[in-house]
């Protein structure tokens, strides 16, 4: 409580004092009953490190959260929620923002079907799954009538990396894309490699944990917001 | 440490002593590719608070877990997985014992193709989701060579919990089961409902916390191994 007090303290009239933000994080759990789901796997770890380094400068920030281990940083409003659509309705209901930064790792696809009660194991073998296509939060901000003046993206990718990511950024339309390559077993770990991408170029940064990430990933924001 | 010791030394000699135990907790996790993955939901509350009961009489406990956010509890062996034929491996590895109590929620289904690099969104939507059968863990320690004396399952269901529990009990072949009503928003939670279906009664336990149960089912396994 004291160490949150001073935090507080210092961040009141911090480098950010004023701006709004909203950050996405964790993982998007969508049932395909009571019981079982398809998920992606994501720490939140990322995530609450830019919300936190953001608030410890002073920003408001909303942190739109799927299912996580992880407690709420101080300074920080947290909105928690499971599926894809819940998500996108939580942010667009924070929107006008500064900037986004989507570093949830949304499912991609939901079961079409979603069963009230739990489906029952029958010697006709399991089901076939039918899945549909959940709402792209990422792109859904970027073409918003009220589309922060900066949008960062995350791109978690397994295969030819800095194309895909760079394919990706173009296709939903953000300003910045952060690469990380999740063969190297990122998830839930506290270190990262990412490689951040603008409209110019691609830097890869060293490797290092997760909060120094986030720390130079907010200098790059602070810069940006002083120059726009 | 100090806690811990103390209650060490309570253990040693205590009235489990010289008994083996295998437990399971926790989901399993089905991946799909290296982000995407089927699991059910489970916080393994109720598997640890049973090893820990069991281990706390002394007796020497096993608890084979799928992913949770929950630590060992004190005096347990805890050997982590993750999907369903891990578990089954695991467990098949510390037979013989007195008695097992399989807590997890072990994916019934998993996909039949698991992709080494993510999948890619295309422009032809979702991919359809083939589905095989995963190992029933519970049905093959029932029929092993080296079945436990007393073999407890745990069932969570949502329609029908009494018909559909005594049909399950009979049909994995296990002694006792436990049933619970997830429709009450047990996952995740401190407390639980449960009945308790052996092959000649059901009986209805009050609501308690995961812990109260934990307790209450070892006294009667306890009064199990006594009279057998």
């Amino acid at each position: 409580a004291i160490r949150d007090a001073v935090l507080g303290q210092l961040a009141r009239g911090g480098s950010l004092a004023g701006r709004r933000f909203l950050v996405t994080a964790g993982p998007t759990v969508e049932p395909l009953d009571p019981v079982r789901f398809l998920s992606n796997h994501s720490s939140g770890k990322q995530g609450y490190a830019i919300a936190e380094a953001l608030a410890f400068r002073g920003a408001d920030v909303a942190l739109v959260s799927g299912p996580t281990a992880l407690a709420a940083p101080s300074g920080v409003r947290r909105i928690q929620v499971s599926t894809a659509r819940e998500m996108l309705a939580a942010c667009e209901a924070e929107l006008p923002v500064d900037v986004a930064v989507c570093t949830a790792a949304v499912s991609d696809w939901r079961a079409k079907v979603q069963a009230t009660g739990k489906i029952k194991k029958t010697s006709e073998g399991p089901p076939t799954l039918e899945l549909i296509e959940n709402p792209d939060i990422l792109a859904a901000l970027c073409r918003h009538a009220q589309r922060p003046k900066l949008v960062v993206g995350f791109a978690a990718e397994t295969d030819d990396v800095l194309v895909n990511a760079k394919a990706k950024r173009i296709r939903k339309g953000c300003d910045w894309l952060v690469a990380n390559d999740v063969r190297q077993g990122v998830f839930g770990a506290d270190r990262n490699t990412v490689t951040l991408i603008d409209g110019t170029e691609a830097v890869n940064w060293p490797e290092m944990d997760k909060r120094s990430v986030a720390n130079l990933l907010v200098d790059r924001i602070e810069e940006f917001l002083i120059a726009h």
